[in-house]
């Protein structure tokens, strides 16, 4: 079935009237008719299974059948803070990110980071990647939208201490044969934890990063032998901790 | 350091002759003068320190230091069955999956493959990816570079039994809440082991397709609660296996 997210307040009732841009796909696009059955989202936690009553080109209203918990978010809240890459990647890994479970994504500028963002073209830019998590997130069957922001270094050194473990992913640690310091830390993490999982741009970062950042408690860790590209080690990350902590 | 695949029989002494191509990108890419130090890979799982002695425009000549096993190839041999995807996934899943250690990838036409490979395009689509996995292959520091064929659905099916462990990536089950399968599977493996991972298309699998697979004994699998694309599914497993294998 079909998922859109819809504000709150507008799942209130059991009448539910759609928006203009969800009456419009659901009729035009998917070529829905009443009847038509649908999956609501409150980006809470509930989905609604929902049944279209009416529908016109640009309006449309559905009666909701059943209430009830979404269960596919990972059991601890995972905060991917990613230093922005050349490119497009940041797209790819706002889409796949969200697909693999991410809670929200914070993007800064690292001192190796060659793109800069400035303050005007920021908003812009964390809207469009905004728009591409909710679509990952519809379509991956998310009970939550991730959030996105942009935020300053010393920002990000000064959250640190708000989550319940921080790991930096560190290619010196995979050339140096380093194993076993993720999956220390998963192991400790309980259901409803904070993680924090700060990543690097093309060429890694700054020896003077990693130490800031270690010495306010975040662990330095290797995915795996191998050196994964900048927009690949984010994703290993989420697969991993999907894999230890929904799977085994 | 640089990483280069060559052939091996032109490892065979201690003094190499460098191909015009990698003579080149040492010159003039990377402005190397003789005492440059590279790290050349016979794609049999040795890596050679290496050091240039002579450097033309096209031709060069370096003298090995130190002939070491390369350690970065996952524990299993992983051959990813991939069902042909619309547009240019592929080559995504072909860079990534050999960041992630693919020992194989096969590409093959799935009864919901909208794109199709004509048996002229095909060698040329092959050759292409074969080219950006061994690219891959340099940058991550692989020590092999993976092949990429293309096969028929019945090759593929006549090829199961070949395999220790087959595993299908299947979103019914995904949507069903299945948990434990592919942990189960991945802890029958022992080092040396061939794994076969078969991943399907947008539309996902035909349901009959799984049976004839499972029939065969695959075990068809959930890559946890999400739904995930095509191209994220691959890269999932691998990293799961790594994570499963290399870091705990």
């Amino acid at each position: 079935m079909q998922r859109y997210f819809l504000n709150r307040d507008a799942l209130a009732n059991d009448h539910v009237v759609l928006p203009a841009d969800i009456a419009h796909h659901i009729g035009t696009v998917l070529r829905g008719q009443p009847g038509y059955r649908l999956v609501l989202l409150d980006g809470e936690g509930y989905e609604y299974e929902a049944e279209v009553v009416t529908l016109e080109k640009k309006s449309g209203t559905v009666r909701v059948i059943e209430k009830r918990p979404a269960t596919t978010e990972l059991p601890i809240e995972v905060t991917l803070a990613y230093a922005l890459p050349k490119g497009d990647k940041v797209e790819l890994v706002a889409q796949k990110a969200t697909e693999l479970g991410v809670h929200q994504l914070l993007l800064f500028e690292s001192k190796r980071s060659v793109a800069k963002w400035d303050a005007k073209k920021a908003p812009k830019k964390v809207e469009r990647l905004q728009k591409i998590m909710q679509e990952a997130a519809e379509q991956s069957y998310r009970a939550i939208v991730p959030t996105c922001s942009y935020i300053s270094s010393r920002e990000l050194s000064r959250q640190l201490e708000t989550y319940d473990a921080v790991v930096v992913a560190y290619e010196e640690e995979a050339k140096q044969g380093e194993k076993a310091a993720f999956a220390t830390v998963l192991q400790t993490l309980r259901p409803g934890a904070k993680l924090l999982l700060i990543v690097g741009p093309e060429g890694g970062f700054d020896e003077g990063e990693v130490i800031e950042w270690t010495e306010r408690g975040a662990q330095a860790c290797a995915f795996g032998p191998r050196i994964l590209r900048s927009e690949t080690a984010p994703l290993y990350a989420l697969a991993a901790i999907s894999y230890a902590l929904e799977l085994t």
